[in-house]
């Protein structure tokens, strides 16, 4: 039998990366590719005391079906959290557990947007949003960035050009895969514009507690006053990515329409590792255990970033993270892109190309991303050795 | 600020008996509503110990993240069980773990169904599957039931009538809400009609395991030489409802689709309890584990059709169930559903009224379903006298 596939899966093809991701399996190849937190963050042990316990004093509410919305506890823990450490008003917001980031970023989407609709957002962009977009049949839009966020007159320019456009999508700090942060004055543009065009913001902030160098920025959210903002965070990369826990923090009338959506797609998140969590804020200190992932990362981006000051030619431009997970690097334009992540892979190192980011699935990209989070320390150091080798051989022959 | 909600949910309401669910908490109340398993059915202790081994043996590839199409060895364990158990060649099919039975539903209707298309389906259904088809914008066609399933001449009415139909939704084996399940002949005549026109079938099968009286009758995917069946299972009966862990079998072709679909909805299901289920397969036995869930449902089942067959009214008519958590009672038509409902309710007793399954949204019921899954054996008895009291005097003013 051959298969109708709905209109706006049809067209949605297994990512062009897939292969790429796939080979990040093969312990030969160092995998500057991924997208994983170090398992070092992973607090295995205390979550093996936490959950040993819920097993035995909880484990029918563990076990049972729970309730949309979440486990209350967590949810009163993470409006608290919220509140304190980013500014997010308690009062004119509900908290709903996601099943990871992903899920809030997709489920803003689907109550938003209608097919045709547009989406507005960095290019480049986190994949797994773009598509979210798309599976929703909506068309992201892309504004180039520039170091301290995206271009604002182009900003504006894609408002006035996407009349249909409902949602403005933003990683606003530590950008995946840009790296870059950004800075107080376009945050306050961007918020500005969005209201005078009637945008809701999707501020996903999965690296938010990352920080390993510089100050923090206030999020878009805390000067949310017109409630036009949905705040998108995670646990993945502070306890566990595999757990699926995430959560978003958004009006009343837009979270009880996350929740009618969530509960066709999976009913409710986890239970147990609901628990787990709540039970890790009530009974750890997170803001310590948060402080010891921060120097892992310092630590791991310092070993890339010196590497790439010694060996990467001078036309390769890169960024210098003060957090997150991802160094995003660019070639001279008359480089191919495609050509350089090939040969890096043939020599064992895999990168993700920029042309993954693009908002437009036609556009060139001369980018790409490295992480230093799960490579071992000498992996990191080797690995840029080998990429610089590779930029330097087809600078040389592009001469 | 006013918000754009999509057409699809705009016209999405928090369902009618959300109220009767929240209810479900007072530990007043009587809740026959609950769709829940038993918690006597978690093995928590043996959950424990498995738990407690992967925290130690397997920290890194438990709380990292894993792949959309799930945990490699339970993918395969499953196969194996369902080709065993079921009937259900991996020769032919693609399993994909989802996040509950659920996900699994909603994502064959994301993958097959545009806006405007049709899903025709039993009449009862399930409230869960109805939702799932509306929030794609997909129009659930419900056929009236028999005891032995769905009316055979109605079912080919609507595939006549609605030639935008994609999916044809059923649960032939002790199906939510109805309890009944349908014939060997039936399901013969049902696949050779979606054969016709061109239908996949989504053959829901939550409670297939929990046969408590008489002979297991195969699958429909058993009988599908024509690669047209999408079959979905869960642990939720099984093993533990809140950790969201579920399974579909389907054509490669589609299960591919579905993989792009599940990866923006939630990147992957909870890998940690994938790695549970997959060990509670390899060290316990998990068919010796689902007969003493049998036997608790074969128990509390018997209670309670020994007290309807007691003290209901004989008017009142009800399904006597050989597995599954549901019967399904049926009042005189010239009873007010609404009145009984609200009637039993004050008393403190729960039921879901069947207008909560109709596929169309307006029509007229004379049904209610309750459960004997987790009542104690007092509330069982206690409850079914109220309820036969209620019904009672609704007959004797209606007389």
């Amino acid at each position: 039998m051959e298969y109708k596939i709905s209109t706006k899966l049809a067209d949605m093809k297994p990512s062009a990366i897939r292969e790429i991701f796939k080979s990040l399996t093969n312990p030969e190849i160092i995998a500057f590719a991924a997208g994983n937190p170090s398992e070092e963050s992973f607090p295995a042990d205390k979550l093996n005391l936490l959950s040993s316990e819920i097993f035995k004093s909880a484990p029918s509410t563990a076990l049972q079906y729970g309730i949309t919305e979440g486990y209350p506890p967590l949810r009163a823990q993470l409006e608290d959290r919220l509140e304190k450490k980013f500014g997010i008003s308690k009062k004119d917001n509900t908290l709903i557990v996601v099943s990871g980031g992903q899920q809030g970023i997709e489920l803003a989407c689907k109550v938003l947007c209608d097919p045709q609709d547009a989406v507005i957002c960095e290019d480049p962009s986190f994949i797994g949003a773009l598509n979210a977009f798309r599976s929703n049949g909506a068309k992201p839009v892309g504004v180039p960035m520039e170091e301290d966020g995206m271009n604002i007159e182009l900003l504006e320019k894609a408002c006035r050009e996407n009349p249909r456009a409902k949602l403005l999508y933003l990683i606003p700090t530590f950008h995946n895969p840009a790296g870059t942060t950004m800075s107080l004055e376009k945050r306050k543009k961007v918020y500005d514009i969005a209201l005078k065009y009637g945008l809701v913001i999707l501020e996903d902030n999965p690296y938010g507690e990352l920080r390993f160098a510089g100050e923090d920025i206030p999020t878009i959210k805390s000067m949310d006053t017109e409630n036009i903002v949905i705040y998108c965070g995670s646990f993945s990369k502070v306890l566990s990515a595999g757990m699926r826990v995430g959560f978003v923090s958004a009006p009343p009338a837009i979270v009880n329409k996350m929740v009618v959506a969530k509960q066709v797609e999976d009913v409710h998140t986890n239970q147990f590792f609901q628990m787990l969590c709540s039970d890790f804020i009530k009974k750890y200190d997170l803001d310590a255990h948060i402080q010891n992932i921060r120097a892992i990362y310092r630590r791991k981006c310092g070993i890339m970033l010196s590497a790439l000051d010694r060996y990467m030619p001078k036309q390769v431009k890169y960024t210098r993270p003060n957090g997150g997970l991802f160094i995003w690097l660019t070639l001279p334009d008359n480089i191919d892109l495609s050509e350089f992540v090939a040969k890096a892979l043939e020599r064992k190192v895999a990168v993700v190309p920029g042309t993954a980011f693009t908002p437009d699935e036609h556009e060139v990209s001369h980018s790409f991303r490295i992480t230093y989070a799960t490579p071992t320390d000498v992996q990191l150091t080797e690995g840029v050795i080998i990429l610089s080798e590779v930029a330097s051989e087809l600078i040389n022959v592009a001469k």
